[in-house]
C-alpha cells in the first residue's frame, strides 16, 4: 500500500520556510509548495532534479463514431508526428523551461513511420490501436488495463533510474475528454452534466449529441472502481497515466497533473490508492468546466488560472519554473538571522553596511 | 503623448495565432499576451530580451511614526543590503529565471557603506533620505517629485539602451503599502475602507491605527492628478517607478507590473497618460485586498493568484518564464498546414508520417 511521506520533517520545513527573509506566508502558494517538497523528498533542501514531461497519445473507439468530437480521430496520430518533429506547443514549453519530453504511444490507431519509431522522443507503450466502443462493451479488457498500468510503471521507472525526480503528465486523445468525464461521473457521482464540457472546439449541437452520448455509455457500465472505470471508459492513455502516476508515487518522486484529463487519471489512481495526492502538484484549472469541479472534489488548489484547455501536459510544462522557484527560496535565501534584518515588532538590529540618518 | 501601439498588425497576429497546430483560443491567456507583446513590439516575432529587474527602494517619514507599519523603518535599508548580498526572495527569482536585478535607491533613510554603493547591483538615484511625515505636509516638494520622474526615465534610458525590452518592477519601502492606498483611494474615489489591507504582518488594533491614519492623510490632501497623489503621500520609489513605467512606455518596450504598490505607481502613470495601460502585463493578483480592487478599476486580469504579498518584484519575477512561453509558441509553434494536422470538422489529412489502420 502506498503511503503518506513521512511527516517528522514538518515542523523543521516551516520553521525554516518562516525565518526566511520576508514575512511568514508572504510568498503565498509557493510556501505549501516548498513544505510539499521538503515532505515529498525528505529532505530541508529539495530540488527539482531532471524534471520530465510525458505525453501519453491514444485512440478512441467511440472517437471513430464522430459523437464525441468535432476533429478527426486521425488528428491523434497527426499530432504525434507534430510532438516528434517538435512543433507543438508542449514542444515548445518543453525546450523553453528544460524538460525532457517523451512522447508515449499508449494505443494510437496508426503504423508510424520510421521518421517516428526511431526518434529519441518517441516511446512505443502500444496496447492496441485504440481501443473499442464504449458504446458495444468495455473500451478494454481486464488484460489491457493491467498491461496499461504496469507499462506505465515500468516507464517512471525507467525515468528514476535516469535521475529524474519530478515527472509531468500530458495526454493526446481524440475523444478522450468524454472518457475522462465518464471516468469522474462514475468515480465521484457528481451529475454528468457537470463533468461534460466543450472540450475543443465544440459547437452546441454537436454538445448535445457529446452529453446524450456519454449518459448512454454511463448507464451500460456501472462501476465500482478506479479499474472498472479505466477499463469501461478507456482510454490506454489514461490507464497508462494512471499506472504512471502511482509508480511516481511509490518512487518518492513528484507528480505534476496538468488539466482534465490528467486529472481523471489522477482520480483513478486516488481510487486506487489514496495516498498518491500528497505526492502531486496540480498545474492548472483548465477552461474545461468539469476540472474545476474535479479539483474541488479532490479539495486541491491548482498553481495557474489560465484558462488553458490544450491538453499535451502544456500547463504542466508551464508550472515548471514555478515548482523550482518554491525548491529555490527554501534552499538560497537567507533567514532573518543570516542577513541581520530586523522581524516585525522588533527594534531595528544594528545598523547592517551602513549608518542610519537622524529622521 | 503617449500613443497605443499601432494595430495595424492585429489581424495578421491573430491569424497567426490561430492557425498554430492546437483549437483555436486553446492556450487561454496567453494567447491574449502574445497578441499584446506582437503589437508593443510590433512584429510577428516577439521576443522577451535581456528582461530587467529594478527594486525601487524608499523610505517614508509616516513610518517613523509606527503608525502604518509593524516592521521599523530601518528594515527598508537591512533589505537593501540583503538584495546586494543575493539573499532575498527576489535575488533567487531573478537568478532561477535568468533576469537582470537592479537594486535603485531611491530614497532610503541610510547612508550606505562602500560594500552597497560599489556593488554593480546597486543604482543611486536618491532624492533624499525618506520622504517627510504627509501627516505634516505633502511627502515631497513638487521638484523632488519632478526629479524622481525623470531619474525612472533616464534608469529606463540606460536599460533600453543595454538591448534590454522588457523591464519589469518591485518595491521596497516599510510603510508604502499606505502610501499606495492614498494614492488609490485619492485617484479612483474607491473609499478607502477598500483600498487599505494589512500590508505585511499587521494585527487588527494595528490596522485600526493604519487606518484612522490613511483617513487622516486623505483628507489633509485633496489631490487632483496623479503628480499631485504622489507629491502627497509619496514615496520616491513609487514616483519613480511611476516616471520608468511611463518612459518604458515610450520606448515601446513591455512593463511587467508586480502587485499592489507597483499597480499604485502604474496607476498615477495611467492618470497622466493612459495608453501606458497598452504597454503592461500584470503579474499577479496580490493578497492585499486593495489591490483586486484596483486591478478591477483598470479592467485588466493579472496572470498569477499565488497569494503573494511580498512586493520586491517577487510576483514580477515568477511571471517571466509565461511571457516567454507566448512569446515562444508564436514564433516557433507549427501551424496546421505545416504540420498536416486536420482541422475541426476537416477530414483527415492525408496520412503523415503513417499508415492509418481500418477502424
Amino acid at each position: 500500500m502506498l503511503i503518506t511521506p513521512d511527516a517528522s520533517l514538518r515542523e523543521a520545513l516551516l520553521d525554516k520556510i518562516n525565518h526566511k527573509t520576508k514575512p511568514p506566508g508572504s510568498l503565498g502558494q509557493l510556501e505549501d509548495l516548498a513544505l510539499q517538497l521538503g515532505l515529498i523528498q525528505q529532505t530541508l533542501t529539495p530540488a527539482v532534479v531532471r524534471p520530465s514531461l510525458l505525453v501519453f497519445a491514444g485512440d478512441h473507439g467511440i472517437a471513430a463514431t464522430g459523437l464525441v468530437n468535432p476533429y478527426p480521430q486521425a488528428v491523434t496520430a497527426q499530432m504525434v508526428v507534430n510532438f516528434i518533429r517538435g512543433g507543438a506547443a508542449i514542444n515548445v514549453f518543453c525546450r523553453l523551461n528544460d524538460i525532457a519530453l517523451k512522447v508515449v504511444d499508449a494505443g494510437v490507431n496508426m503504423v508510424f513511420d520510421p521518421e517516428v519509431l526511431d526518434s529519441p522522443l518517441f516511446y512505443n507503450a502500444s496496447i492496441a490501436r485504440g481501443t473499442r466502443n464504449y458504446l458495444e462493451g468495455p473500451a478494454m479488457t481486464a488484460r489491457e488495463c493491467q498491461a496499461a498500468l504496469d507499462k506505465g510503471a515500468s516507464l517512471v521507472d525507467e525515468l528514476q533510474a535516469t535521475g529524474c525526480n519530478t515527472v509531468a503528465f500530458g495526454e493526446m486523445g481524440i475523444g478522450n475528454t468524454t472518457s475522462a468525464a465518464l471516468i469522474m461521473a462514475s468515480l465521484t457521482g457528481i451529475p454528468l452534466a457537470s463533468c461534460i464540457g466543450r472540450g475543443t472546439g465544440v459547437t452546441d449541437t454537436q454538445l448535445d449529441t457529446k452529453r446524450a452520448t456519454a449518459a448512454r455509455a454511463l448507464s451500460l457500465h456501472p462501476v465500482r472502481n478506479g479499474r472498472e472505470a479505466l477499463q469501461a471508459f478507456g482510454g490506454f492513455e489514461i490507464a497508462m497515466m494512471t499506472g504512471a502516476m502511482l509508480r511516481a508515487a511509490e518512487n518518492g518522486m513528484t507528480i505534476i497533473v496538468d488539466g482534465f484529463i490528467t486529472s481523471a487519471a489522477l482520480l483513478a489512481a486516488h481510487d486506487m490508492e489514496p495516498a498518491v495526492l500528497d505526492y502531486c502538484i496540480f498545474a492548472h484549472e483548465s477552461h474545461e468546466q468539469g476540472h474545476r469541479r474535479l479539483l474541488e472534489y479532490l479539495h486541491v488548489k491548482p498553481l495557474l488560472r489560465l484558462d488553458l484547455r490544450l491538453g499535451e501536459g502544456t500547463g504542466a510544462a508551464l508550472v515548471v519554473p514555478l515548482v523550482r522557484a518554491a525548491a529555490a527560496f527554501l534552499v538560497e535565501m537567507a533567514s532573518f538571522a543570516d542577513a541581520g534584518v530586523s522581524q516585525a515588532g522588533e527594534d531595528a538590529a544594528a545598523g547592517a553596511a551602513g549608518k542610519e540618518v537622524a529622521p
